[in-house]
């Protein structure tokens, strides 16, 4: 059974099955109707690159180094100056794949470091169309170089420069690239009759967010809208691909998000949480719940939902399953396989963890979530407008303070309150029976915590995009600056 | 064709298919799912009674009466010391229908007023199960007595008293009674083969919120989400019992609410207003926003979505329309007939009007809405707790004292912000554009509007519940206190 991960940068309230008002998704929302809907799944991080090496390693980026130590509870992710990347000690989803005959592709955005030794095709990928970091720019090339794009070993090309974008007009035609990458590879594997593992990992609702002319104007909601009809509509071309070609049986798709949507980005550029506390950057249910549909046509029952407390991490351990492959056993695996719950409905307890850096933030265990730190961002940086929870503000829980909470954590009932209101009374049974629960929870894993080396503390202008392997051929090689590194600047 | 209007208390997302966390609506998902989803659907004020006189006389509350002058821009409804009622003046929906053969029936709150000359027999319904005034209590009988449950023209006995709720569990079984008198009733008509209209109108998600001990702690979300069940239950079966007597292709029904979900009552009784800022009381998106369905099975195509900006005004003329009958041409009607949305996908381009007390607030035309005036509550009731925005702050937008914007006013997209919490810039052209066009049709509005005689400005302890018809067969006439008329108080 071949394998398909959508990641997007989407909030759980951007889709119309999650009752986004201008119910603007319908492949997705059809989708879901063929599949099951997940109500209560989780990213591992509340930024993209840690949430995309926990996805490949099925493991918590405190394990897999995707983190950093250089301030309290600060999320990190790899900018272009960033010295880290994907330890090569961490075995990949796709590597893993190989041994069962899986042929992997990546297209779009990778984000696990973008040195040479990161390169997707080092671990595990046979292709890759897209890029290594952030579609930021433009840059004129002396400062910082634009962003390449890849394919396969070599780069393709520079965004901005050969694969345009209109940050005026918010124009780009990058989505259709990657949708036809994505027929096309299929197209390929289903020749070949070869099992496969597709990673469609595309950024157009990141901000810079961009549409492709004919979506362009098309949404109610302006041009992150644009940008989400467009990835509807690539969805339902690639699912509709999988049954002209007679084998949606055999590949297994999953849709969902790498973080919560980026509320500093609203109005124009942000998507929606729906009911959930604050966005992207935070460890309130808006900056980690996503959107999330398995689709199986022939296994899954159509119209299924669950309550499963699911994880990104689980699409390692599922995949592995789907091939027949058990996990990693030398090292501790956080993803669970979740077929038992798409295939036969079952629900599997387990926590979820809310870490922001190395610091474990909240935990969830059934409808309850104990805060043992609370945080959005600094006074400093909220003053400059940067808010992450705009038009919200809940006393004592969306602090602009480092709060710690660890002897009383702040305690919600995600049923009664998913919008984190009204913390439960200290004094209360059910706040003692609960918290009590999750400190064993807390205990329990803290305890046999091994965390990986940090991967993002350190940062160097000499080492961007200055010179990626093929530049040569395009002329587009830059000179870097000397080696100068330095502790990078995470402020949130 | 017959129709029935479900008409409750709950917010825009509290069901399933307006995406709310749990979704454990699974009959109202089903609804919606057979028929028609109205995403841009209002009710005519954020608060009850005149909700529902809005309903039933087609007319703006500022029109038929249901408003009050005692203070500026104050909501105001009828508790059991209410003077006022529905003017006789005012022709009701089921007083039209009977010209056409209909039998009327109302289960559960009326709300136009409890003294005899406003009776809903008086005022075109055949039959009556249910209660004039909310379900608050218990009382005592000496204060205030407790509010009667009528069987047609006499009372049934009172809350608390013969009709149990238990404030401390919860528990009720009012909607099972209410649901047997809606299949019951349903049973008589198809027997008899005569149209009906049924007016379905319980309040078990109105506090204090209660539901049956076989929905009791059935929910994720508590006691509230309890009593939803218990409703989308209930809705279920009558569908079904249409469905099974063969009716439903000849039966119009329509689900929707009075008002946004009550905050102030939330996290145990309160409900969801989904991505939309404050609550029941408040002329925001959560205050008049509604979950909104159409059900006419052979004749509403299946999975229909509509955008149309509607009102629960336009289910008087839509009723009128199924009958065949004309709306009254002596008065100005608000609502419009939506057959040719429903039935055609048609879209009708039309304002809505967001009124508290006798001031215009705002107004809605396509995506924009503008707002003239701005309020939550006072600080004096918000520092005694009294918060119809928890956890939302949008700066002067959410305001404490009564802001005036008439000649700048406060201009959203509602596509781009459902949130309402990015008014756009004054200097933009779009807001000039948007601003000009819906200063129009405030201008329109205002030169021909005629304020009815505003019905709740006067209480007296006089005229409580002391003794409804039939109280003597049950011994349960209590003496009224002397008259003491008084301006009633609403801070609100």
């Amino acid at each position: 059974t071949s394998s398909g991960v959508f990641l997007l940068q989407m909030g759980w309230g951007d889709l119309g099955a999650f009752g986004e008002p201008s119910k603007e998704t319908p492949n997705l929302d059809q989708m879901a109707a063929e599949g099951m809907l997940f109500l209560d799944f989780y990213t591992a991080s509340p930024l993209c690159s840690p949430s995309r090496a926990a996805l490949l390693t099925g493991r918590l980026p405190v394990r897999n180094g995707f983190y950093t130590t250089n301030g309290h509870a600060r999320n990190a992710y790899t900018p272009q100056d960033i010295v880290g990347g994907i330890p090569d000690s961490e075995l990949l989803l796709p590597e893993l794949l190989k041994k069962a005959g899986y042929t992997n592709k990546i297209i779009g955005k990778w984000h696990l470091g973008h040195r040479p030794q990161f390169h997707p095709l080092r671990h595990g990928f046979d292709e890759w169309f897209g890029s290594p970091n952030c579609h930021f720019g433009p840059y004129d090339g002396s400062e910082r170089p634009n962003i390449p794009v890849y394919r396969d070993w070599d780069m393709a090309g520079r965004y901005y420069e050969d694969f345009k974008i209109d940050l005026k007009t918010g124009e780009a035609n990058l989505t259709q690239l990657y949708l036809q990458e994505a027929l096309d590879f299929i197209s390929k594997q289903q020749a070949s009759q070869q099992p496969f593992f597709l990673y469609w990992a595309i950024d157009a609702t990141h901000a810079p967010v961009y549409a492709s002319k004919q979506f362009l104007g098309t949404s109610q909601r302006g041009l992150y809208g644009d940008a989400v009809r467009e990835i509807d509509d690539s969805v339902g071309k690639i699912l509709k691909h999988l049954q002209e070609l007679g084998i949606s049986e055999n590949t297994f798709v999953f849709f969902t998000s790498d973080n919560g949507a980026a509320l500093i980005s609203a109005p124009k550029q942000g998507g929606s949480n729906g009911p959930f506390l604050c966005g992207k950057q935070t460890t309130f249910e808006g900056g980690m719940r996503e959107p999330a549909i398995a689709w199986w046509p022939g296994h899954i029952p159509a119209g299924g939902v669950s309550h499963q407390l699911g994880s990104v991490m689980d699409l390692f351990s599922t995949s592995l399953s789907l091939a027949g492959l058990q996990p990693p056993s030398d090292r501790q695996i956080d993803g669970i396989d979740l077929l038992p719950v798409i295939l036969q409905g079952k629900l599997i307890d387990r926590p979820i963890f809310y870490y922001r850096g190395n610091e474990l933030m909240a935990v969830r265990a059934g409808l309850y979530k104990a805060h043992y730190w609370t945080w959005s961002n600094s006074w400093e940086e909220h003053s400059k407008g940067i808010d992450f929870c705009p038009g919200q503000s809940v006393d004592g829980v969306t602090t602009h303070t480092q709060e710690e909470h660890t002897y009383l954590p702040l305690l919600f009932h995600l049923g009664r309150d998913p919008g984190e209101k009204y913390p439960l009374s200290f004094a209360s049974e059910e706040y003692q029976q609960a918290v009590e629960h999750i400190s064993g929870l807390v205990q329990q894993h803290k305890a046999t915590l091994v965390p990986g080396q940090p991967q993002l503390n350190m940062c160097d202008q000499a080492v961007m995009n200055w010179a990626p392997p093929g530049c040569e051929k395009l002329g587009k090689c830059l000179k870097a600056p000397e080696s100068d590194p330095k502790k990078c600047s995470w402020p949130h």
